[in-house]
């Protein structure tokens, strides 16, 4: 999937300060990508065309469906068709159970459950005791934000990205900003990275369901330019999990989790 | 569910310019919403506290559950669970069809078939003959952009707004950009709002969900101050969509069916 472009040109009409133009403009690309779990259809996750196979299993592994690389047993991409074929050691879930409503959940008073029941099975709290200086904050999101090239073009992409101390390992962009964290739980996985001490960069808000894939993931940090929400916020609280939003240029908040960043 | 807020206030600590400031800041609300249709459980939407009825009819609309606002017998909220109780007339359709991938796909050459069965059963080609002046494009987007308080505040909502000539008729903003038009879908379909001279303003981009969700409206013409994919552009030439994207002070771009677009 990695020959397929991120974006591609299109034929644009341009009206800029009452001057019409004809040009060749590059627009990003989007495909639906369905996954055929052991034969039967499991989802159909629209994304760029672009390293399907950490998606595939990123989403995989997050979902719980494989809980080790060992348990794939075969894959195959046609993409032609736009389908991947996955066998696993396991038989497939029921699809039906998989997106139940938690009832015992956060809009209630008292400890926020993850309002999916599979998620509420899946996710533990992370216990990284990693720390991160301001210093490497900043330094991290210059450099997240300077490699964003498509996003410069096309203005159409979302970017995660995995961290280290001040070096980005592993970075991905999608239409999809959830895609695009899939692909880094896919890398973790594939890999069997040990991401106790790591952070999750995002180029998009913190909504619950991104807290939630960084969880999953078990990076402690997860660091945005932009803003988190209150949903975030509590399951970050509940999870061990320090958000950092609003990381521009020489600033950034902090809103749980404080002991994991230093200034100095 | 108006009572509730886009957002509220949480610690935060601020670190700006090597200064560290412990302060309260707005941040964007989200909760999970879960529509049991028929007594059974059919979906849960993760979304801004506000307007949920709009939200949870405008989605069952889209999705072809209710074709008139009579089908709906009863409708009850309990904002304590986060549930919304739907009895429609006719019974509820099988889940496990609802996302079935049609194999016939845009991935291959010839017409872009829409990704989703259901989608491709109820989406038809929008017929409006409707005629927008660059002068109005600017005009809306401004207001659009203006009215946008929450987002000024916590940089973490979306919008979509319904429109005619130079005139907002309704806007609602949501932590996710689907929920945000499927609320302009319910606000139609509620109202029973002929919608073929009309625009859908959009704040994200205009993905092939967008481009779908804009067809199901049955608005002509989408108008967003950022990028369309390539998917959606497919879509657009597909279904008789005008998409403008990039509308931002004096310029836009066209990138599809010019001809409702008047420039003098």
């Amino acid at each position: 999937m990695e020959k397929q472009e991120l974006s591609s040109s299109r034929p644009v009409i341009k009206y800029i300060n009452g001057i019409k133009t004809e040009v060749s403009d590059p627009v990003v690309n989007e495909i639906p990508l369905t996954v055929m779990l052991n034969g039967e259809e499991f989802a159909t996750l629209v994304c760029s065309p672009v390293f399907e196979k950490e998606l595939v299993i990123g989403f995989l592994a997050g979902e719980g469906i494989v809980k080790d690389p060992n348990e794939i047993k075969d894959y195959f991409y046609r993409d032609t068709q736009g389908v991947v074929w996955v066998e696993t050691v396991n038989p497939a879930p029921q699809l039906d159970t998989f997106l139940c409503r938690n009832f015992a959940s956060c809009c209630g008073k008292g400890r926020p459950l993850l309002y999916f029941v599979n998620d509420q099975n899946l996710v533990t709290p992370v216990e990284g005791k990693v720390s991160l200086s301001a210093e490497n904050i900043f330094k991290l999101m210059r450099q997240f934000e300077e490699e964003s090239e498509t996003f410069k073009m096309t203005g159409g992409v979302h970017s995660a990205a995995l961290a280290e101390g001040d070096s980005i390992l592993a970075k991905y962009e999608d239409i999809g900003r959830h895609n695009a964290l899939d692909r880094v739980m896919g890398y973790t996985f594939l890999n069997r990275i040990n991401t106790g001490g790591m952070a999750v960069l995002l180029s998009g808000r913190i909504a619950s369901e991104m807290l939630i894939k960084t969880a999953r993931i078990g990076a402690p940090v997860v660091i945005s330019r932009s803003a988190p929400t209150g949903l975030a916020v509590d399951y970050a609280l509940q999870y061990g999990i320090t958000i950092v939003g609003f990381a521009r240029g020489n600033s950034f908040n902090v809103y749980c989790n404080e002991e994991r960043i230093t200034y100095s």
